[in-house]
């Protein structure tokens, strides 16, 4: 079985996973984490959203997330932004790398950032232009990419087309995301050749959620069809709300775990990303869902 | 990437899930959920065990329960015997399959069922002859196959010559056990390719705990290797009474929901399994392990 040697773990807990959290974290503790996590070793840290703070006002400080964190050589801090708005706080809080939001369900798209996926597109083009100018680098996730809540299946030759058309705006990878945790491995094949008829796989991130419990075994899949960047979150943070260890982003210690047990490298210190996820537990209101995590405490005990 | 296309999901909530929960079942409860189990289509469901009542009361009442559920043509309910004397017992409540417990490591056997490796394979040849005598099979459980909590690392050879040593003393099949859940899909490759030296997968089960999120890569990697027969229990009822949320066996649902996506046939309505894990979730004193049956029941919400 053919696999990659390294992958790159990309750590989304400090947005996507405290965006969903419902305890108050202060910035000092958003500092915290996002250093825990650099000192681990984790090489690509999601550190915050320049997004509406009368919306998601759990974002309202990333720019003095971003100030105060100690800025370790070599990782990277890229701070989600929905639009011309938003990057130019994150231009001003000096992020030098951002990461924009597209779906590849049209009915997605228009509830989650009211707008089409075409008008998306027209946003996040401007978005790209102007961080190009200042130098900046454009991560790009596409939603729904293997179910949609509202409208069930999506083409897996549209996320292929839509790959492209992100790329061509100018993001340099596109983070492949199963938003709603449906995905199984035979659609993760599925959407990764589809994908391959218009673009690079070096290009391409995976982002899976852990809600139907298949999260490893489509990473499990992306490293078989050649994938080498897979978004996760510490501790499984950012859990759905609505049920006490329910999951919503894979956990980045599970993801460890299966990796080093594959002799894959990450960079990634486990005992110290572990230290993390502890920090991250006691400033939330219910049990981290990471399996591993779980495991790990069970057997200090 | 080629797949079987059909596999047997063995059930063993009944036995190995409700001897790991510390709530009380009665007798009833546990006949409603074999029952539901065997309408919801699953082919094989361990019933209960013939073991030292002093030492694992939940299971004193499987003659009862033997008696008391409805036979399923075609549905086997293997019930699990350590000795001459449980086998007895087993034949006299109509038991027409059994499973024996043997292990991979010194340690574990010894603590586990005080006996050598050697000695518990005496133990088991004697049971195996009894029971062909009775026109009964034998299931064999190997535990701690991928990993020993004293011993630590186990060695694939053993796990490999140990699986013969089962088959020749008359199991028709060996369930490879994670006991602690520790394997990973680099390490299913590795024990499945020891054993192909021994014997036919043909003869061989895979059963994995969930407890660091690695059961279904496990399985995923297991069906590529070709192994058609996975242990599950619905729900993962028997998660570790430690934490809540933490889990022991893989859940029936989360295999069954990926083996439908990957179009393996198993026989399951997913529905009635959910019915059978709903039923066992309101006698338990935790939430079910399970991820899919708790995303279940937050989309019902």
């Amino acid at each position: 079985m053919r696999l990659p040697s390294q992958v790159t773990v990309v750590d989304v807990a400090p947005r996507d996973g405290l965006q969903n959290e419902h305890a108050k974290i202060t910035t000092a503790q958003k500092v915290t984490l996002v250093n825990l996590l650099s000192e681990a070793g984790v090489p690509v840290i999601e550190a915050g959203a320049f997004v509406s703070t009368k919306w998601v006002p759990q974002m309202a400080d990333t720019a003095e997330v971003l100030a105060d964190i100690e800025r370790r050589p070599g990782t990277r801090y890229p701070t989600l932004v929905p639009n011309l708005r938003g990057l130019e706080r994150a231009l001003a809080a000096g992020s030098r790398e951002i990461a924009v939001l597209a779906a590849a369900s049209e009915t997605f798209s228009r509830r989650n950032v009211n707008q089409s996926i075409d008008e998306s597109f027209v946003t996040i083009a401007a978005v790209c232009e102007r961080a190009s100018l200042a130098g900046v680098r454009v991560r790009g996730y596409l939603s729904t990419c293997f179910g949609c809540p509202y409208e069930g299946d999506v083409s897996a030759e549209r996320v292929g087309s839509l790959t492209r058309a992100l790329l061509d705006l100018g993001v340099f990878e596109v983070a492949i995301s199963d938003t709603i945790g449906v995905a199984h491995p035979g659609q993760v094949w599925q959407v990764i050749d589809a994908i391959t008829k218009h673009a690079s796989l070096s290009k391409v991130a995976l982002h899976f959620h852990d809600t139907r419990g298949t999260a490893l075994s489509n990473v499990l899949a992306g490293l078989q069809a050649g994938v080498t960047t897979y978004d996760a979150s510490c501790g499984g943070l950012g859990g759905c709300p609505y049920a006490p260890g329910a999951s919503g982003n894979l956990a980045t210690e599970d993801l460890v775990y299966m990796l080093n047990g594959l002799g894959i490298a990450t960079g990634i210190d486990m005992d110290r990303l572990l230290a993390a996820s502890t920090f991250a537990s006691t400033r939330i209101d219910h049990p981290l869902p990471s399996r591993y995590f779980q495991a790990s405490r069970a057997v200090r005990r």
